[in-house]
């Protein structure tokens, strides 16, 4: 069947990531990743009302949590593969998680890459790929026109690569649910857990681990409101997609879920919810003046997830969790960031 | 003897800051403060060509190491001067420090601040100073006309009221000093250590825990280049001071060093030196990009100094230290500093 809107999801496929997968995953990449720290802010809690945990994937490697899943798939790769390369298609933090990867392992790689790309996360995939193998190069295209799965399906046909997809593959799945496997060694059962999705890796794998370490624990995923193809498919429960959207949060400008995220979602998430740009925009700032860290907009999804929950409300537990996805963002952007807070609620 | 430029220090002092007092500080504010995270990065290491260790005084309470000597400080207070309530003068940091410890501790405190403080040190002190005991108030005077000290001075006997300075008194260099106590005990010995200056509290503590802690560590003291007055102090053995210096290094525009630091700078520390405004705002943006940390440009001067003696084929060694010391920035400063960082070398 095809993956277009109003497709129905195959449940058969959530039994490909297991708890199991991800402990995999976790003891595959440990000492090559960092593991972040779990941090807290006084203002945060006030803000949230809770003792928030922050898993820094901002401080991760390349930036963000990307890395987790894109080494977990390469390392698994045969011989042959290997050889032949990968390739993979990305906005940015994906881009850059295989292209880290790639000069890490010694394998060639592809990127095939959005022209409207963050400039930051451009320049980063191509100085990581700089030291990846001969052959390794960035194929950037005009998101209005071409559908970047199809290009990318199209160069691995012509020159027998090894697709390894953003979010939709189970071994990415995996490693990207160690962050939170990695936040519950550390702090324990939470209440809730807010996670950002752009295509679902993030957000399946850490209900994955949520369900296995935290049985008692909302998850619950962020998107942004323009973006907010995944909250209709939550409620819909058929694939539902969005074009292009107009968001900040470049991070979560994915056009869909997968075969494999929509179920994981439908299955182990309790709840999906959108915040607007503008919230994104305060989080940002906020969290620079007071954190002193620096946050991408989609990465700040999450706790503009928990703080609109706050807002309207709804009671979200005294122990919240929150993973930060990334921190890669073009500091020129930051005037634009405080007009836009300004509409902020 | 007045301190005035050309006045001899008076080595005597120096018997006052011991590390034993180091040691009973560290004791003493140990749970009441953070016990700041040391972080690494790849591009800091790339951009050093060393091993470079970050204590991340951003990260600190107050997002700044002067929360240490303030609470040292006001925690040793009598029965009578706690009654009687303290007073400081400070651009900033110093002030967040002492309202914060305040407001902990019960104590009332009064703050003289110049006008031309940085807004986000004015509100975050007087959001500190809401929670201390009534009476406590932030005086502001304009940096051109009063002396601060004068002006601190008048009110404190007017009152009956305890100084307590920003950096010129040995507890509060001990506070200081329990940063880079930390940072030693963590990653053990280093071959250089570089410390931003400004009245050299922070500099005159981390010599005094460095000669005890990691005896063949080269201290390196630095300051930016319009507020060379320590520098030119180092190389003429006598105090030397600077009027208003125009730098984006808010926290070190300090007028001249102390009675106590002087001479500590003097005895402890191996090398003073001085790095521009544009190197400043150039490390701030890396800092940000790469480490997803908001440090302050005054936080950033250690950093920048270990920069330049590179740059300049000085042999720093392979293991370095560097105590950020804060990261209270204006966001609304950014693009400014992307300007001024077009001029870095």
């Amino acid at each position: 069947m095809e993956w277009t809107d109003g497709a129905t999801p195959d449940f058969a496929l959530t039994r490909e990531v297991t708890f199991d997968r991800v402990r995999d995953a976790a003891a595959r990449i440990v000492g090559r990743l960092h593991r972040t720290p779990v941090m807290t802010c006084a203002a945060i809690d006030e803000l949230i009302g809770a003792q928030v945990f922050l898993k820094c994937e901002n401080l991760q490697r390349i930036g963000a949590f990307k890395i987790r899943g894109a080494t977990n798939a390469l390392m698994q790769l045969g011989d042959e593969q290997r050889e032949r390369g990968v390739l993979t298609f990305s906005s940015g933090n994906h881009a850059q998680g295989i292209a880290h990867a790639a000069a890490t392992l010694g394998i060639k790689a592809v990127i095939v890459m959005p022209r409207n790309a963050p400039e930051i996360k451009l320049n980063a995939t191509r100085g990581y790929l700089s030291r990846a193998p001969e052959g390794s190069e960035i194929v950037l295209f005009d998101p209005d026109e071409a559908k970047r799965e199809e290009l990318g399906r199209q160069i691995v046909e012509e020159r027998g690569m090894t697709l390894v997809p953003p979010y939709d593959h189970p071994d990415v799945i995996a490693g990207q649910g160690t962050a939170a496997m990695e936040l519950f060694e550390e702090v324990g059962e939470l209440d809730s857990l807010y996670v950002c999705c752009g295509g679902g890796g993030l957000l399946s794998g850490s209900a994955t681990s949520a369900r296995a370490m935290s049985p008692g624990c909302t998850v619950v995923g962020v998107e942004p409101e323009a973006g907010d193809d995944a909250t209709r498919s939550f409620a819909d429960k058929v694939l539902r997609t969005v074009r292009n959207p107009d968001t900040i949060a470049d991070g979560a400008r994915t056009p869909y879920t997968g075969r494999y995220t929509l179920p994981l979602i439908l299955e182990r998430v309790d709840r999906m919810m959108t915040v607007s740009d503008a919230e994104l925009a305060r989080l940002v700032l906020l969290c620079m003046s007071r954190m002193k860290l620096v946050i991408e907009p989609s990465g700040v999804l999450g706790l503009a997830g928990a703080a609109r929950d706050v807002r309207e409300g709804r009671e979200i537990g005294g122990r919240v969790g929150v993973i930060v996805s990334g921190g890669n963002m073009d500091l020129a952007q930051i005037p634009e960031l405080m007009r836009l807070a300004e509409g902020a609620p």
